[in-house]
């Protein structure tokens, strides 16, 4: 059994973790040294500082997924096609030192089913999607994972058959920043106001269309329906609501809401809301799916 | 007969008209003095710059519309309730000086039909309504103003009975100049692509959520499916066409586009694309609205 040495370097982090035989962390660090810090050739330098001694050992392997294997990462890891579980992605690693440093490629779903369509992608949160299911001992789950791109991964026999992206948490910062709203919230969020919250998760879902819905966070404003201090959260109710508007959840389909932070909460909160279903789990799935994906390619 | 003078004040600009007796403009000027120009205080100034001279005439009668009826402008001008005709708006003008120069109100609109729901409001655009009705002797129709915020009003026996908001001109700007898209896109917008604006319209429509189409903006530059020339005609069809997607078209309403500038031609194109059928109207809608105002109020 290798050493297994866990990376997750996204955009605007890079978390190392040292894993025991059951997957598990024996050691975590976190970085702010996400891809956008990391000048052109400077990744093996910042992969040395933030784990270098720990691939001292001989038998050390490291596994890194995110968006290190983009274009803008160390080395461009070649997106695998759906379906794909731990055999297809560890048989699609790529190796920047053979047997001892590999980047998990990113997963494309073509979901309009011919290449002149608008393909769908992701990167890392294969990698968690395949870790939940290894972590909740599923084969079949509905896995979404909340972020500035957030996904809904549909997994089936133990594979990623497809998935969505949802553009919402950059929406909320670019209407929160840079459109009307700016000017009547105030410049920081707050604590979450849960009543506005839900009410723009219900607004939105009974609008059925973000343009319209979008512009009672200006109303509101305007009428003194709502607080300045509120307001942000109603906007971020609005935004969750139109995502959850239109998926087909099914009935026995498990739902796994995977991540620990603050955006990933509300989900939860709609989705009780909403009378719907689900379980939810923290960071932990990606170290478990690097895990596995060793494993697998080892 | 009194003479009009017709006064179109809007956020980014000023535009005035003296009207002939059938409400036509004998002439016309335009400035950049858009309320945001204008110091508190500075309403009357601007006002006798752009049309001091018209209002010489001791039978002048001056009817403004627009934001300059806003809290933000020369006076507050509070809103009508729908349903609103000629006779509902010139019975709540406001007067800046008796029976000489009078602000038009906007129309409020409880879209959820309580005052605890989401009002949508409009200003300016209830007088352009009521000239496209005037214009093209129409009691019934729907009626489009596309803008930073476009609006559709429903027309029914003379009145505006119902509209709705859709924010897709300032999601366009926002999400243009400061979401991921930013980064691939030319600094400026070329002319439109026409196939690249409707096949954005199209996906917009297929996919039946903005928030996930928005990401094939994204997916398809990655791809090298769509030129970064393009990307921006791609975007605004998505928009247009998320707008579009949701508009309860009934067969025998008829339809108006209303405006003469490029966004208004981009949903004529993509109401063509649809097989929508519609009449298109510009500017002068407003100044025959504004006179049969004038008309109906003194």
């Amino acid at each position: 059994m290798r050493e297994v040495v866990a990376v997750d370097w996204g955009t605007s982090s890079l978390r190392v973790a040292r894993l025991g035989a059951d997957g598990r962390a024996i050691e975590e660090r976190e970085f702010a040294r996400g891809i956008l810090t990391v000048p052109p050739g400077g990744f093996p330098q910042a992969f040395d500082e933030a784990c270098g001694d720990w691939m001292k050992s001989p038998d050390a392997l490291a596994v890194i997924c995110g968006m290190a294997g983009s274009k803008q990462g160390w080395r461009e890891a070649p997106y695998a096609p759906c379906p794909a579980g731990f055999a297809e992605i560890a048989n699609r690693l790529t190796w920047i030192e053979p047997n001892r440093i590999a980047i998990v490629p990113g997963v494309v779903c073509e979901i309009d089913g011919s290449p002149d369509g608008a393909p769908d992608v992701i990167r890392g949160e294969e990698t968690k999607a395949l870790g939940v299911l290894r972590m909740l001992r599923l084969n079949d789950a509905r896995i979404v994972m909340p972020g500035t791109h957030c996904k809904w991964v549909r997994a089936s026999d133990g594979c990623i058959e497809s998935f969505a992206t949802f553009m919402t948490g950059e929406f909320y910062a670019v209407l929160r920043q840079h459109s009307i709203f700016a000017r009547t919230m105030p410049p920081e969020d707050g604590e979450l106001d849960r009543g506005a919250f839900l009410r723009g998760v219900d607004h939105s879902i009974r609008r059925g269309n973000l343009l319209q819905s979008a512009f009672s966070a200006r109303t509101l404003s305007l009428f003194d329906r709502i607080t300045p201090e509120a307001a942000p959260s109603y906007l971020s109710g609005l935004l969750i609501g139109e995502e959850l508007r239109t998926q087909d959840l099914m009935p026995n389909e498990p739902l796994v809401l995977a991540g620990a932070d603050k955006l990933t909460q509300r989900y939860g909160i709609a989705l009780e809301h909403l009378g719907v279903p689900f379980r939810s789990l923290g960071q932990e799935a990606t170290w478990l799916g690097l895990h596995a994906i060793a494993q697998s390619g080892s």
